[in-house]
Parts: C-alpha cells; structure tokens; sequence
C-alpha cells in the first residue's frame, strides 16, 4: 500500500486523490500554505488524513520558518493554525490536531524551550498523531470485524480508508480487519457524487488488497438493499456530535434512511478524534458547502445547462437513531450515544 | 421547445440526447434497424417517447420495405415488431405501441389492403400514437396541478418531460401545469446517474422554460428533504403494474422511501399506456441492464479502477405502498391501485 501521507525533512509529501486511480501523482508541500491549499484543495481528503496533514503542516511550517525570537515565532505559529483551522470546516480531527499542536507549543514555550526545541517538539508531536491514527485504525479493526458476519456483503460510502488516514482505514478497516480474521466479505462501493470517492478510492484500495468490490452510482442502493443482497452498511465519519448524531459525506443520511428502512445494521467507524463531545447534536454541526463546479463539471466537462442552480452541501448528519453502533479503537459504542460516548473518554479501557 | 422527434417522409429525425445539453445535434434514421439502434443506444428515452419512436420506426420501415407482395410485406413486418421489441425490455409502451401498430396491420390485412393501403394506415396509426401522446401529457399536466401547492418546491428524478415524450412531458407535465395554472414552483433536478439525464435533460427543458432549476447529486435528496426543503416529489414511469408498482429509472424507489420517511406526497405520473395490466406486480418487471461502460466511464474518461466490478440495473421498482397516487390523462388513481387501475381502463370518464 502507497502511504497517504509522508513527512520528509523539508517537506510534506501526499498522494493527489484528485488523480486517482488513473495516476498516482505524488503532491509534494514544502511550506503550510502549501499543505493548507492541498487540504482545501482535497489533494488529501477524509477526516483522520486531514487531521494529520494539518498537523505535519504545522510542523513543517515552523520548521521551516524564518521568524527570529520566540515572540515572532510564537506569533508565526498561531497564524498558521489559523489558516490550516480554515481549510474546512466539518471534519472535526482537523481543528482537534491543531488543538494538540496548540497545547504542545504552549507547553513547550511555558517552560522556556528554544525554537528548535519547540521546533523538535511540533515534530513529535505531529509524528504521535499520525502513528496513533493507524494504531486506532487497527484497533477499529479488530473491535469491528466482530460485527461482520461471514460471507456479508458490506455497502460503503465515499472513502473512509486507507486514504483518509494515516494508513489501514475506518471503514475500510474494520472490512481488513473481517478479512484478517478470515471472514470472506465482498464490498459495494457507493460511487459518491460528486467527488466519486467511492469509485475512484474505495475500488481502487480494494482491488489492490484483492477485495471482491463492486461499483454502484449512489442511486442504485436502496434497489439492491430491496433485492436482499447487502447485508451490513460500515462507513466513517467527518464529526460525531455528543449525542451520536453523525456528519459524513454527502448520501450517507440517505443510506442510513434505506438501512433501517430493510432492516440492515448501519455502522459507523471512526476515532475518538472524530467525536466531539462539544458539539451537542447534528444541529451544530457545520456543513461544508463546496463550489458548485464539482457538480456541473467532470474533468473540464460540463454535464449541467448554463442556467441550471446548484447546491453543493459536502456532508449530511446521519441522526443518532439510525446508527446500530459506533465502532472506535476503544470497542463499540451503542445507545445511548450520550452516555456511552461521555464514557468512551473517561475511560482507558475498552467499552 | 425543440420537438423530441419528428417523422418526415424518408425519415425519423430525433434529437440526440446523449448529447444534450451541450449539443444539439439531430439523427436521422432512414431505417427501421436505424430507429431501434437509436432506441438501444438512447438517442431517444424515455417510455412514451420510445413508443412512438417504435411506432415511428415500423412505419418507416414499412414505407421504405422492398418486398413484393403482401405475404412477403407481411413476413417483413412481424420481423420488423421483433426487432423493435427487442431494443429496450422494461419499458411497456414500447410494447403496447408495436401492438398497436401489429393491430393496424391484421385489421388493415383482412380487409384485403394493398401493401400501400397496409403502409398509409401505418403511417395514420404512428401519427396517432405521436398526437394521443402529446394530448395526454397536456391532460395529465391538467389533472397533475391540482396536487401541486402554490410555492412548491418539487423533487424530480431522471427526466419525465417533452424529452420522454412526444412533447410537454409527464411529471415536467404536471410541473408545466401547475405553472400554467399559476402556481409559482422551484424545481429540484436529481441528476440521475448514469446517464445524467436529471443533470443534462430535465435542467435544460426546464431553464429554457424559465422555470428555476436546482441540480443535485442523487445522494443529496434526503438531506434535503430533512432540512425541509422539499414540499412533492413527481416521477415518471416506464412500467406500473396492476397493483401499482411501478418501475423507473434507477434510484427512483430510493426518492420514495426518503419522500415517505419525510411525509412529502410522492406521485407517479404516466398514461395509461405505461399501465400493464397484464404485469401483475413489479417482481414481473423485467429490468434491463446496461453496459458497465456507462459507469465506469464519462465522455470517454474512465471513473473507477480496473478490476472492480460494475452493477447497472437501469430501473428499480417502487412497491405501490410509497406512491400516494398516480397522474393519468384519465385522473389521479389512489390506493387500492389494484381496483382504482382496473376501473381507469373500463372507464372512459376521469375517476
């Protein structure tokens, strides 16, 4: 597997999703304007990735900086995770990153660090943050493939694999994890217009894992729900509210609308990074509205009428009562989300 | 409003859909074979649209026949109906229109027509098929109006409109109604992949009829219904059985359990002619389909990665417990359909 995301000394370097699966171009970042740009941009895209890239952003901005005394670089480093917190504004893993950046400068500057120090500090503590990424994914992993029966035939939306982390996947890793523990699955794909991470991302990490994985346009679920061949719906998440309420790409609402509408479990995985016990419920929610040009063209070419109005929304909440259980690297948390997954952070041990 | 087809002398000319809105080219097919190779490639779609291309398409075919004769004429004939049958499956009209035109060609035969007579009645009988067609979406868009509440905003699905048909359309029918009634309403286009005929036909019937137009991605319907921004979904119809299950375009049933889920009416709208009395529910609906190619590829660019496998039903069924009633030239037909459909065809009189 091609790594998402890389930190080089100087630079940070990324696959460009964009270009998926036709080429595998890599993006090369070498200040936190850059790296911001690709987040915007989604060069890299999926919450715990967006989450990481920020913080080697970060890192990688005042590694590179110029600023002379710790007041001017102090000031250096605010207005970067400013403009990283500005990329986008649903996935919360990014403006958590950029919190634990922010408690490590300060706890570094607090006790009179140097510059390199901090700069050494911001370092590690964006390196911590990518490798407890892929040790969650692996934890979901494990705790998930429990809810997989064997021979299911698992419907995913969008991409929440290993190119929306630092490595192995939510979604896509609790699928590896059933895999690993010797379940035989197959996987449909959501196509998920308009970005098509689906049936660009999903297929393409798949296949190369030798996943059995079928591509369907995003209208075509509930009639295959209907025919009785899906068994169980995993997909990941962009923010958790404290009440379970879930904002993930757009369509995902709807599927979860046509799970319990035929009976099917309806999972959602994602890190503890992901849950954010600040934000009540889906109402609070920010939902991302992106340019309408992903909607009216194609790779330069125009599918709508000039004339024809557009929306864009990025993501939909999934309500809280539709999800069956939110798979974490700490276990499966059911409802009551309000009170599982207060406990989810309280404790240390599984649930 | 550009008409959707067009019989000349020598010819059948039809738009090409496939490549709107961005062009507006015509075909123009000189043959029977030409005409069901333009219904199979989706030059034209659209249920009462292929009846009359069918109805067209036989006519032609028979004007332009070389056989000597009339047994020779005849054998022609029946294999010209084949051939026509065979281009599209699920879509009843193209069905009833080449019984229709089978029934000219008995009725003309036992009378001792010569092959002119044989060929102007097909002619007559094309043409009827083409008139009837338009009178009864202008009927239903009648009838449809009343359903429509002032300020509507409309969820539509594929295209059901003067495209579909031989002008004016059925659910844009009723649309057209409603506006011509004076009703203000909004329209919100799915843009029903594959083929985008949401995105690419209905947004642009409707933009040149000064009708403002959203488009959406198929997966953005239920978020929207949620945020309360849909008021009536109307659909078209490529085949409804006699209990009322109805077969359309691929995500249809999908729109129906989301309008039920949100309480928002959900109507079909079709002629009779789309009724099949003879289907007695829709696990008889024979769904076609279609080449992988349409997904995995757009104008030429391939989406997904090779190796992942490909589904492309091109309709679903919506049982006839999610529709809340169906829009004829005749009326509106509610539950039980089973009766209401019956009585439709006994009757001459609206019910």
């Amino acid at each position: 597997m091609l790594p998402t995301i890389v930190r080089e000394a100087d630079a940070v370097v990324m696959i460009d999703q964009r270009k998926l699966p036709g080429e595998e171009i890599y993006v090369r970042c070498t200040t936190a304007a850059e790296v911001a740009r690709a987040i915007k941009t989604m060069v890299i895209r999926g919450a715990p990735a967006i989450g990481v890239a920020a913080a080697y952003g970060i890192a990688l901005g005042m590694r590179v900086s110029k600023a002379t005394g710790t007041q001017k670089f102090a000031a250096e480093f605010y207005k970067t995770c400013e403009m990283m917190a500005a990329t986008r504004p649903t996935a919360v893993n990014l403006f958590w990153a950029i919190e634990r950046m922010k408690r490590t400068f300060a706890a570094a500057a607090e006790t009179g660090a140097s510059v390199e120090q901090i700069q050494d500090r911001l370092d590690l503590e964006a390196q911590a943050i990518h490798d407890e990424d892929v040790a969650s994914c692996r934890a979901m992993g494990a705790f998930g493939a429990a809810i997989v029966p064997d021979e299911a035939r698992i419907l995913t939306h969008c991409n929440a694999g290993a190119l929306a982390t630092a490595g192995y996947g939510t979604a896509l890793g609790v699928i590896r994890g059933a895999v690993e523990a010797g379940k035989r699955v197959t996987v449909l794909a959501d196509e998920t217009r308009p970005f098509l991470q689906g049936a660009r991302l999903t297929a393409w990490e798949l296949v190369r894992d030798g996943i059995q994985t079928t591509v369907i346009t995003d209208n075509m679920a509930g009639a295959i729900m209907r025919m009785g061949q899906i068994d169980l719906v995993v997909v990941g998440a962009d923010r958790i509210a404290a009440n379970g309420d879930t904002a993930n790409k757009i369509g995902t609402y709807t599927v979860a609308v046509l799970a319990r509408e035929h009976k099917i479990p309806f999972y959602v995985a994602a890190p503890l990074s992901t849950i954010d016990l600040g934000t009540p419920d889906g109402d609070h929610i920010p939902i991302e509205e992106r340019n309408p040009r992903e909607v009216t063209h194609l790779r330069g070419s125009r599918l709508t009428p000039v004339g024809a109005l557009i929306r864009n929304p990025a993501f939909d909440v999934t309500p809280h009562h539709l999800i069956s259980g939110i798979i974490t690297e700490r276990g499966i948390f059911r409802a009551p989300y309000v009170e599982s997954l207060r406990r989810a952070f309280a404790s240390p041990q599984p649930c």
